[in-house]
């Protein structure tokens, strides 16, 4: 006998067929002895529907009135699918954030969770119940409704799998498992029987959006084994779990690739001490989250020019702010590029392993693609490169790193 | 300054367009000095929907799953207008069932208000804040969410205009007031001013779907003030309210009329003791309501013809059960006749007016109308015709009793 958490995301419970279908899969697991708790999402559309609502009711949405709204649609899910159960002969019920409880932070919108009390939901395993809990949401303090924003069920479901030490947390979804790359780019993409948490949160940032990235880094502090797998096919899909359970490590498991990104250069920045503090330091009280950052100095030494990339929704911000800063830093000019993308190959194995820096950037330079910015991280070597050559990028390290299937 | 409670039903609150406009309106009732407290129903179709969806998750679906799903829809509601108050601002703020809390009965799907603190609600109106009220639902015994059944909005208005011992409840609806009878049938129809508990009881018990019954039993108790008015036309409604506040009563206030009727006869069933209790009593355990009895005997003397009438929905069983009686009751035939109405005049003045009976009978002769059956209470005269003679009756009546307009 096993404890699992099953988690089912919109698409999984789009309409009453699907939501039946989803009971049929619960049974399944109920019948072979396991003791399960399920965590849902809001019908598809549904969410969307609700939030354009708290948008046409007010200019600026009280948050906590907007999370009252909100997080009715995986209440409705959560009723519809314990019926679903009974009416097949399992017993079931539902459970409101409010009610385990599922204490969060009073940050509305996007609350943490704080506490899951197991002691409830291992009573209704006693009983031989199998729980069904509105994901997305929780009790903030003052006893309101909190949700925690977009993708928030994923990281109920690892909660909750947490606070029952539950022995796997399925997150079914409509891929079936985590891939080397994107399989849209790179048709000979492999599915991954396993991958180590830290990997999974380079591939979630980096643009593999399986899995929400709040939820694996809970997932890792708590060693939650997650399986991230289809719940339209019947077949195993990828596990996220510790590297220990990973016998044998690819030295990279997987290419990831990111579109989010736009770089910008001040040219002729003055080389001094404190330069670098009085470009960035107004930039993060701006909001403006800086990734990558390259500075060279020019032939005159006296000056230098600065590189770097933030995120493409703050490129017009940051040109504002760094505008405003010209009398200050006196730069020569500001140049800017939105048509950039952010390429990483990623593997715990590159910790062990020398050499991977050499293959990447020989694999590009044979194509004849040249990188722009460099960044490396223990486990994650990332390149900018203009956008037309993502494609091709992609498939040449997917191949350079033996990740090609067959 | 008055302590208001407004309620606003299904249609009132459809859209966000509508929306808009309650929040304005109550706005008005702020503006002018007045603590208010808002009901407010699901956006007009949102129940069926999700009814609809309990009855294909599951054939018989679990009362307290149903009420978790269906409860969303006064929560998506009350999110929606404290923001859309915030919004022009008023302050305000949403209370669920759980929250005030409004706890209530066991019996899901329909469950009784068993009671609501006040004391919440006056410290948000210490703060000047609109407390805006999911209505339907409240919060039974182990913590799970309830409903009070169809129509149970308007009694979660009263129970907490009898709460906070609110001036008055405004029930705003898509009708402008109570009428002497309906407008559809009888053009000279006059909306009423004033009109008591008592006959509003009637009135809504004889089909004229105003208010819910069990909310103005809750008034009449409480002595809560309630006001029916158009949520889209801007005028005072009709007041119902204790006698004492009606300073001339009519003999007659209105004329009701109800389809939902069926007449049952047994011909020639043996006259003795415990006849009645023989019939009724297997009756009631099938959970059919009897409405009128009358019984005659018969030319021999030695039997007796027993007819009553149950609502038309209990038709079927009625026969089912009478049938199943034949041998032990040994009457002759069991005649029935679902094509029949109920008509009835209904005013407090008759308890101190003789002839009342006497005006109705010759109203209805004069125009050829047969009686088939007749039952009386202390306020109301009400007589079983064929449903072809509806229209006629009603219409006689209302000259009768002198209520039509100009």
């Amino acid at each position: 006998m096993a404890r699992l958490v099953m988690k089912f995301g919109g698409t999984s419970v789009a309409d009453m067929d699907r939501i039946a279908h989803v009971a049929a899969r619960v049974k399944r697991e109920v019948d072979a002895g396991h003791q399960v708790a399920v965590v849902v999402s809001a019908m598809a559309g549904t969410t969307n529907q609700l939030v354009a609502w708290t948008n046409q009711a007010a200019k600026m949405p009280d948050r906590r009135e907007y999370d009252v709204v909100v997080a009715t649609g995986e209440q409705v899910t959560s009723g519809l699918l314990a019926l679903a159960l009974q009416d097949i002969g399992v017993p079931a019920r539902s459970w409101m954030g409010w009610q385990l409880p599922i204490t969060s932070s009073d940050a509305h919108g996007s609350a943490r969770i704080l506490d899951i009390d197991g002691k409830v939901l291992e009573a209704g395993f006693a009983r031989g119940e199998v729980a069904v809990i509105a994901g997305f949401q929780g009790l903030a303090p003052g006893g309101r409704v909190s949700t925690l924003g977009r993708g928030g069920s994923d990281t109920s479901a690892v909660a909750v799998a947490a606070a029952i030490k539950a022995d796997r947390c399925d997150i079914f979804t409509d891929v079936d498992g985590v891939y080397t790359t994107d399989p849209r780019i790179v048709e000979k993409a492999r599915k991954l029987d396993r991958i180590t948490y830290e990997e999974m949160l380079e591939m979630a940032s980096q643009g593999a959006r399986v899995l929400q990235t709040r939820s694996v880094e809970l997932a890792m502090v708590h060693n939650v084994r997650v399986q991230v797998l289809s719940s339209f096919e019947d077949k195993p899909g990828t596990l996220v779990c510790d590297e220990g359970e990973i016998v044998e490590q690819e030295v990279v498991s997987g290419i990831a690739y990111s579109k989010d990104e736009a770089k910008l250069t001040l040219l002729r920045v003055a080389d001094q001490p404190g330069v670098a503090a009085s470009i960035f330091g107004p930039l993060a009280d701006a909001n403006v989250n800086v990734d990558m950052i390259v500075q060279n100095v020019s032939e005159d030494g006296t000056s230098t020019d600065i590189t770097f990339t933030v995120g493409r929704a703050d490129l017009d911000r940051t040109v504002q702010v760094i505008g405003a800063l010209q009398t200050k830093l006196n730069y020569r000019q500001l140049l800017h590029d939105a048509n950039v993308v952010k390429v990483s190959v990623i593997g715990v194995g590159m910790r062990s392993h020398a050499g991977v820096a050499t293959r990447m950037f020989t694999a590009l330079a044979e194509k004849g693609i040249n990188i722009q910015v460099i960044s490396t991280s223990e486990i994650k070597i990332s390149v900018l490169i203009a956008a037309d050559y993502t494609e091709l990028a992609v498939r040449a390290l997917h191949t350079a790193f033996g990740l090609d299937s067959e």
